[in-house]
């Protein structure tokens, strides 16, 4: 009954993330009646996504002549310190804090196999050869990676890989967020919670 | 910190409905990270929802040579019949039912004012004068809008503009789910299903 560029639509848009057949149904109907000035303006976005290049330090997005990204390229920020995450939305939240005046490393989203990608090793490696280069150990390595069991697992694999190439090795902190209730905090959170107390 | 395609992506792509900042940027860098044919596939699938037409009849989509939509074409349906829809998707909803074999007006959302656009104006007369052409009355019609206060508002309306235009005029039934629990159903619906017991 639906006609072929509208199944098209939802069978494409529906393999995104946390998009389901019911919602691509509903965009593809928003876009049609929207006209064809935002069809063309919605096709064109995600087209001209094709120009981005990834950055040859951290891996990160960027638009720039040379293969650096405006992070690695800053001189303002530290170049020696380097948090490690695993997605560029990751980088992105870390950002919007205005707290960390490093630099990144991404490392691209971790299997749920327990042991990393060739890729992820390989950007790993490109770190450590970076860090060589660099005079032999950065100042610190903040492994920013979602502390979930299987996250844990991850870091301290990445801790110790990376263990004689920083001064520092960090995880983010934990403990109960901030406007979170005790009553509800988990036990594992609140036990953390405790142990890591300031 | 983002490059201007990705901000343009998630600055078109959270306008769409149920799309805020966050899933767009997800979706942006998801579709990065799947590579150039992928972002091609995709920008495909928008661009191709300019072929579609609007049948003459309902105006629902469709793309066939002349002007009407795969449902009024079909001679197996009863063209008197008739179910008036907001949405292309309640239409799609009520056809997977397989319950319903006559065919449909699709007015367009109506607006919370209460009164219907210039748009719904003339598809409630493109219809009427189409009933007038057959004959001058339709056998049923259908006002399927949804059961909330203000889509009975504007349910009631309609109907009454169509009174004279159909033997019966009718709306879905109303009453407690299938699967729902009266425990848990408001005091409106149960009502309703009181009224409306079978």
């Amino acid at each position: 009954m639906l006609p072929e560029p509208i199944k098209k639509f939802i069978e494409i848009f529906s393999t995104l993330p946390s998009i389901g057949t019911r919602q691509a149904t509903r965009l593809a109907f928003k876009l049609i009646s929207s006209g064809r000035a935002k069809i063309d303006e919605t096709a064109k976005a995600v087209d001209d996504l094709r120009y981005l290049k990834t950055c040859a330090n951290c891996f990160f997005v960027h638009q720039n002549r040379d293969n650096l990204c405006d992070i690695c390229r800053d001189s303002n920020r530290r170049q020696n310190i380097i948090a490690i995450v695993e997605k560029e939305t990751d980088l992105i939240s870390l950002e919007r804090t205005k707290k960390f005046k490093g630099r990144y490393l991404v490392l691209g989203e971790l299997s749920k196999t327990g042991v990393l990608e060739s890729i992820q090793k390989l950007r790993l490696n490109h770190l450590k050869d970076w860090i060589k280069k660099q005079g032999g150990q950065a100042e610190e390595i903040i492994i920013a990676i979602n502390p979930t069991t299987f996250g844990d697992l991850n870091a301290s694999m990445i801790a110790k890989e990376l263990s004689s190439f920083a001064k520092k090795i960090t995880r983010l902190g934990r403990g109960i967020p901030t406007g979170g209730e005790i009553e509800f905090a988990d036990e594992e959170t609140l036990g953390q919670a405790l142990e890591r107390r300031i």
